[in-house]
């Protein structure tokens, strides 16, 4: 598997592009398009918030079709808690593109993020749609990666190719972090592109494993949006023979997939609002996956945990607290921590003022593991979290002004 | 129900004092003692973190017995994750008070708050206690509620009293908030008294009942810690016939005892770290109590929603997110949303900006409430929450140093 530069076009016949139309103060992109040069399967995961957003609720309508052709994505307005007047919205943005496509409108999957329960300005839609559809080439992977941000700072693609049967397959992406992010999942929206040729229920269930090891995997602030999407959009350009369930052609294009999103997961978690440190929870010895991921999660999501990451305050006594409070039942005599390479807590006992000098240290990096070893179980989980700091206060204090 | 000045020692029978002890930095109390003249039953609710600290797991065992005479509390040092060598400390505090009052250790309970992991400097306490003793006093309540604080800023007491089968009882308390403020509980530390003669069971029962509907009410920053409890004592100076239960007495009380607990819950609430706004959640219309109480749980922790009551941003999309991703199951046409007596969200709709300006301005008041109406469902459950602001950060990326 080899990674290359570039994004969402780096699959054979796919274009992009991203413009300003106005529902960001200028010059904010805020529109973004992907196409495909010819129909294929697409996948796609959303959001398990109940007020799921009228985007999602069309993509989802759309997915039992499963062919796609093109997305359209805006920022700056989330067009969620929106109602049928926001449905309608969403649809004509599907409907808008369709026509100039000559395709059906469900082949045009629809995107948006930024604020919830404002009306989305169609009419700003509309009117930049032609420059837009114009603009859409080969070489506009990052123009479009840029349309789709809100308070990232950091534009976040990915391209990787591999052999698959015989032949160069290729995966492209982009994607949208910061604020809200959390498993399943978090103002998080996600494309990714294939030239593959794949069967479309085996290029779901390849999403769905990516997803899993990746996006949910990481959480920012605890919060899971009303827009999350991921959608994979494939178009049978490599010209292998298509990929069906089972194989092991379909095992590895799903690892393939699982790197793709696993970079950008990684890019939406280092670029989290206010993020000064990314840290690792691995957790060993539950009695259920189930379990290890409840104990990941509570660590990862505690405000005192996580200021303590920003505040470089080796504070290992709010993990333990964290663990314990997680509902997980465990014996506090089995429990050992390790940050990074120091052991700090054995059979539930802290070990110590030079112990505690050691992971001071550790604290100050801008990269860690935290390792909480339960007990004599054999399930473990992972999860990738950041620290809470002055900045996540104020970008998310004063974000809509 | 008639609430007057004072606090731990405004019962019949109570003492209490507080000193310095060296375990904080001088001149900072550190160490405080109540005291009752005769043994009474003694009631306990504490944390149901599985990291439960040794002076929790010392309490829990005493109360096995549950007739109480003292309580010694240290600040400075949680004496959590201490393994067998804190559970000997917790005794050892527990023995060296019993001997100066020549009862059963048993009778002695006793309490720790501040940081995790750090050995319990017991000689501090040794040295200290003679002094503590001697200076126990009526009037002595307000410096042993100031002893027990670790980043609080107010002292927080209550005292109430009422006509309770013809006598006049009183009801004392002291309390211990700030950080990890969450229901079940968090680094909360409440302790009453009372010279009510009551039933031991009924007094249990009727902390349980005041607990619910008061500490675990509330949240700060989602945090539950491992050194929680409430206690109360009694020692029937009263001189009422004892309450039993099932009585219109054990009725009065209970409400009583609620009432002190729900003043020491708010003064934790508005004391919280880096709080400037509470919050009131109410949430109507689901199908269960426990449906009820994860959405208002849910909204009452959310990072998006605390750092927008902050800032003062009237964001009630965040709110709408927090209920979708609660997992209560609902339908977001049924769901409506009121800040304080303006309407802001009808069957699942924003209802504009005219009523964003007018709820802009609720957003600016020092204490709202917000009322989330999930739909045709009779259950109702009620949370108050703060903001969570730079200094939320700042006094929790820095606490130890």
């Amino acid at each position: 598997m080899k990674r290359i530069r570039g994004g969402i076009t780096a699959p054979r016949g796919f274009q992009a592009a991203g413009i300003h139309c106005g529902i960001k103060k200028p010059p904010g992109k805020d529109l973004a398009i992907v196409l495909s040069e010819q129909d294929g399967p697409i996948a796609g995961v959303f959001t398990t918030n109940r007020m799921a957003a009228a985007p999602v609720i069309l993509d989802r309508q759309y997915l039992r079709l499963g062919v796609g052709r093109a997305i359209i994505v805006n920022s700056g307005n989330a067009n969620a808690c929106t109602g049928a007047v926001g449905l309608a919205a969403a649809r004509k943005m599907s409907t808008l593109v369709a026509k100039q496509l000559r395709v059906s409108r469900r082949k045009v999957f629809v995107g948006s993020t930024g604020v919830i329960g404002q009306p989305l300005p169609l009419s700003h839609i509309e009117r930049g749609l032609p420059l837009l559809m114009k603009r859409a080439r080969r070489s506009g992977g990052t123009e479009a990666a840029r349309a789709i941000l809100t308070t990232d700072r950091r534009v976040k693609q990915v391209a990787l190719y591999e052999r698959i049967g015989g032949r160069t397959v290729t995966i492209g992406g982009m994607a949208k972090g910061s604020g809200m992010i959390h498993p399943n999942m978090a103002t998080m929206l996600a494309y990714l592109t294939t030239d593959v040729c794949i069967d479309r229920a085996t290029l779901q269930a390849a999403l769905k494993a990516a997803v899993d090891r990746s996006f949910n995997c990481i959480s920012v602030d605890g919060d899971t949006s009303t827009n999350d999407t991921v959608l994979c959009l494939a178009n049978d350009m490599a010209a292998n023979e298509r990929i069906q369930d089972g194989t092991r052609e379909a095992e590895h294009f799903r690892d393939m997939l699982t790197r793709a999103c696993w970079s950008l997961a990684m890019q939406v978690c280092r670029d989290g609002e206010g993020v000064t440190k990314v840290v690792r929870i691995v957790v060993s010895g539950a009695r259920s996956r189930a379990d290890a991921r409840c104990v990941a999660q509570t660590i990862a999501t505690s405000s005192l945990v996580k200021t303590a990451f920003f505040g470089e305050d080796a504070n290992w006594g709010r993990v333990m607290a964290a663990i314990g409070r997680s509902g997980v039942l465990l014996r506090p005599q089995h429990v050992s921590l390790t940050f990074d390479e120091v052991p700090m807590v054995t059979a539930g006992v802290g070990l110590g003022a030079q112990a505690e000098r050691r992971i001071a240290k550790v604290f100050r990096r801008k990269e860690f593991t935290i390792h909480a070893d339960l007990g004599p179980g054999a399930a473990t989980a992972e999860m990738w979290t950041t620290d809470l700091s002055y900045d996540y206060v104020k970008i998310n204090a004063s974000y809509r002004s």
